[in-house]
């Protein structure tokens, strides 16, 4: 018998008889990791515990307590969900099955028919509970590629499936009984390892992930080897779900999306639309006092601008395509500013007098997407950024890194963000052929930003690899709601850029200098960072973001209303976003629909406050209530959204 | 001999000899139509007065004192310089020649060269002026096909027009001594008509207008029958350039195109974007505080949401071309906000209570207009627009067009802007098959709107014929600074998309009814009223909007810098516009560089405004200045821009 050798993880080779099972390798390293072994990895490609192996490569053994573990475990459940359901609708038909980053789904289609729904949920989770009770084994197998497509019937999706995955003629399936599912990832022996899942959610997703395909009903549920584990998880989303711009956005009328009409494009409603002008303003006046100039430059360019930054070879896969105009001209929607602010700078001689030239604007990009990755405001196609491009000579560089960052923390104090953290990307010292070369001037640029940010006294992680092609940066990395971490604003260095547009300008010397360019994000795009503030405030925005800012409740129309709309007036002269709730509802009603709507004042007026001019407010999230003077209200909230709502 | 029938203007048929020429016509008429006629019109063609005529048809005369007139002037005139520069330069390629609004022009190439420029024209002028004084015939000729491509000899352009110009294996050509011109249009009979010519400027065009085609050099002049119209028209151009936005907006950097990169995509400078962004938050200020709900709504949608407006049918040669994103989507940059509008209102069920319901937005639309039709900003491909739609019940029309109403009047005067009138735009009665087709709505909703301008005292016209398809309008029209007329402002009803969209609204007696919508606009797209009001203000913007609002000249650095650097600091804390010119110049020069950028306000500070803490004000404009104290310059200042700069 031949024999072959496998890699292990920690390097060490081993011989085996070829033909031998994971599950065997794993028995021959020890009883224990035997019992845990679940799948196992060959050549970084998950392989079921009893496939055989024939030929050389690297080898890993899954063990159940690991990620993959689970992601083990999640296809077992999705496949009995799709035995289950295969047995109760003989109809339907199946896209594929996937474990995802907290559990699994299935896409399924009843033709013709009201789809599966969440009401259905208690039934399939009973009949996947008799599966896993009878805990029969799954086997694995292989079939020809026409005995699978019998097996597909009529049912359009399996028979593409089917076609994709057979390898060499044959198709590897797994089979409990009478059911047979073609055969994504590995799942477990048997059908009584699953023991504790939850059926979770439905949602339409088109096949294959574009939208010109038919749209499939995917059922959502999870799965754990300990309930414990199960309870974490069903808290964190019940968290997830309570913060979730997209469900925030619903309730609060703040965006919505019609993919029908264009998926990644978010209509924004009055509400959003405040929120998002007042973003706006704010950051464009910051901006002004602290130095810039703000443009508006076109979102179409000729594509031949794309060509010339580097954009078109590199980056063409996320952009749109260009627009043929039948002239030569080829138009193109751009997926990034800095082209249009290169324009700005060369549309004047510069000299160093001028330096640094900070050219700011709210630039509207465009950025395709895969439809499958789009995510209410935080990843969409149409998006615009808070941008700006720093024209410095290289001995300002440093200044002017500090001065963005001083700018970057007052922001974040203003909307009392203050879980992030800063990293600072350099290139990877081994792949130097990756990035810009220029030695001298990584390495001087990586020190200097070191030494700015040890200069300010903050704290930062460094991250080798993580630079642009162009040069080093700066990234501030923040927390989301859903624990992960994304990045939120950027200052990045680039010395390619004026090379490639030949940026100059005249110095002391009266010669030709080249500048460096400083690309920096301060609060990101309007979407995202709307996205980001939602799921941080829970949707209760600070007085000055708050798209409502006061509710007015007269206690009864005939007798109060017209003093609420004088105080209506009052406050709107004081520029106030203020409505009067005036529908024929109870009043402890309208107190309560003040909170769900997260409005940060409501005010009761009732006889007594007509007569002696007061107002009874009510803040947000607060039981008490409080009498005052109209006046000293007044005083109140404009204090309030001058300090954006910061307790100082 | 045979006879045609010629028709006259007035409807009068006569019968002549086939063959008669133009001039015989004319003659035939009476000795003085003989006399001044300079060219003919054969079936809305112009002829060459010694064309023959041998088929029936409409005959006109055109004389030299109708505006038809003097474009064969005009013709002459350019077919002269033809003559001319191919004499003076036996290489250079030629374009077409034409007349245009105020003048001729003539396209022309030196390949390889330096092109033809105004150092030239005197020379240029010189000979053309011998060429007159000649006073030779100008003869009307055909030439075979192969003929006239062996006098283009080698020019590309001139052969490319033998191919377009012949008719019937003939070219027509104008001669004079060894010149040959093609017939671009009819000219005089003998070069000494032309009298009194100017050249003027030099442009590049491209060849045939399209931007993939060798840009050519082309010589614009003028000529006329009599001095005084000359000089009336120079100076009308005087006063046209001083006026002019792209002369302006190059000279105060508000704005620039650059046509490589996109035509009829403007890049806003710095000052440009401070007059816009200026111009966005008040027209968003006014209209929240007018009961407006204003929205972002994305510039891109599928094509079906045009399919079903109607926009694909009847507006698509205006519309970009749509972008194919391989998944059976199709993406189009919206030609206007109406349809994203309706989403709005449809993505919630309306009832009676909403109504009036205004949504508005500064809504980015691009059209595709011909390169040769753009114009600094006020005809480009990227455009915002202040737009807004009403929804409302029927009984509503009346009360809204009102609000509406007042608004824009508000919003003019606060502008100054008085110079405009009032057009009342209804459907043509004798075409009404080219309107939608609802006679009951056509005559109660132009009723209504006139008793509405009746009602509030306006004076205004009505013009039969412009309405909109889907429903009549008012069009507020204004005088250009060039003495054109253009809209600025529109409310036009619209009963047509409602149905489109089935649009509802849950009445007071819980039934679905038809809202109709109300298509406005108050300050036109963001680019065209920038350039009109530059226009319309010679540059010198009211202190609210300009730029730059203070300039400060300290009269010496070393002693005075440091307290104009603390006036500036003063001045920034209420956002006042402020920079201070610290440059080693001498005062006179600063000072008058203040008035060439139309700083509406500049101080000179020297000792004894330093120590009495006063500052020396001079307004734009004037020759005085005056000395105050620095707190009564900051009221006086503040006053200026909240009145918008109006004596009031």
């Amino acid at each position: 018998m031949s024999q072959i050798n496998l890699t292990f993880p920690d390097g060490t080779v081993k011989q085996f008889d070829s033909g031998i099972s994971v599950q065997e390798i794993a028995n021959s390293i020890s009883i224990s990791l035997g019992k845990k072994a679940v799948a196992g990895k060959f050549n970084d490609q998950a392989v079921d515990l009893r496939q055989a192996l024939v030929a050389d490569g690297a080898i890993e053994i899954i063990t159940k307590d690991s990620e993959e573990g689970l992601n083990v475990l999640w296809q077992t459940a999705a496949f009995i969900l799709n035995e289950v359901l295969a047995d109760k609708y003989p109809e339907m038909n199946f896209g594929e099955a996937h474990a995802d980053e907290h559990g699994f789904y299935l896409d399924t289609e009843k033709p013709g028919q009201a789809q599966l729904a969440v009401t259905d949920f208690d039934d399939v989770s009973a009949a996947m509970q008799q599966v896993i009770l009878a805990n029969e084994p799954i086997e694995f197998a292989s079939l020809s590629q026409a005995d699978a497509l019998k097996l597909a019937g009529n049912d359009p999706y399996q028979k593409e499936l089917v076609e994709e995955l057979t390898v060499d003629g044959q198709v590897a399936v797994y089979q409990h009984g009478d059911f047979t599912s073609l055969a994504y990832a590995p799942v477990l022996a048997a059908t009584g390892k699953v023991k504790i899942f939850k059926l979770l959610s439905v949602a339409g997703a088109y096949w294959k992930g574009a939208s010109s395909n038919p749209m499939l009903q995917r059922i959502y549920g999870t799965a754990f080897y300990k309930q414990k584990e199960l309870d974490a998880e069903l808290a964190r989303r019940q968290e997830a779900h309570e913060r979730d711009h997209r469900v925030i956005g619903n309730q609060l009328d703040i965006f919505f999306v019609d993919p029908k009409v264009g998926a990644g494009l978010p209509y924004w409603m009055p509400n959003g639309a405040t929120i998002r002008r007042t973003l706006e303003r704010y950051i464009i006046d910051k901006e002004l006092a602290a130095g810039y100039e703000h443009v508006y430059t076109p979102v179409l360019a000729n594509v031949d601008l794309y060509k010339q930054s580097g954009h078109w070879d590199h980056y063409r896969e996320d952009m749109f395509p260009p627009m043929d105009m039948g002239d030569g001209e080829f138009l193109e929607l751009r997926p990034m500013n800095c082209p249009s602010h290169i324009q700005v700078y060369n549309h004047h001689k510069r000299s160093y007098r001028e330096l640094p030239l900070r050219i700011a604007e709210l630039g509207m990009m465009h950025r395709y997407e895969k439809s499958g990755a789009l995510t209410g405001l935080s990843r969409v196609r149409e998006m615009t950024l808070n941008d700006g491009h720093t024209f410095v000579s290289p001995d300002q560089i440093e200044d002017e890194f500090k001065k963005i960052l001083d700018l970057m923390i007052d922001v974040y104090n203003d909307f009392d963000i203050h879980d992030y953290r800063f990293r600072l990307s350099y290139r990877d010292p081994a792949n130097k052929e990756k990035y810009f070369d220029d030695d001298e001037m990584w390495n001087k640029s990586q020190k200097m930003l070191k030494s700015a940010m040890d200069d300010m006294g903050l704290d930062y992680f460094e991250a080798e690899g993580e630079a642009a092609f162009y040069g080093p940066k700066l990234d501030v990395q923040t927390k989301t709601a859903l624990g992960g971490e994304e990045t939120l604003s950027t200052i990045q260095l680039d010395f390619l850029l004026p090379e490639r547009f030949d940026l100059k300008y005249i110095g002391t010397d009266g010669e030709d200098h080249r500048p460096v360019m400083i690309h920096r994000g301060v609060i990101s795009t309007m979407e995202r960072f709307t996205a980001y503030l939602t799921e941080m405030y829970k949707g209760a925005f600070p007085t000055w973001l708050s798209p409502k800012q006061v509710d007015i409740i007269p206690v009864k129309n005939d007798l109060h209303l017209a003093h609420a709309k004088d105080l209506q007036s009052r406050l709107m002269a004081h520029q106030i976003r203020v409505e009067i709730d005036d529908r024929n509802e109870k009043m402890g009603y309208k107190i309560r629909q003040a909170q769900v709507n997260k409005i940060p004042y409501s005010l009761v007026i009732g006889d007594q406050e007509v007569a002696d001019n007061t107002v009874t407010v009510r803040k947000y999230g607060e039981k008490e209530t409080e009498t005052m003077a109209f006046d000293d209200f007044v005083t109140l909230l404009n204090h309030d959204i001058e300090t954006y709502s910061r307790k100082n």
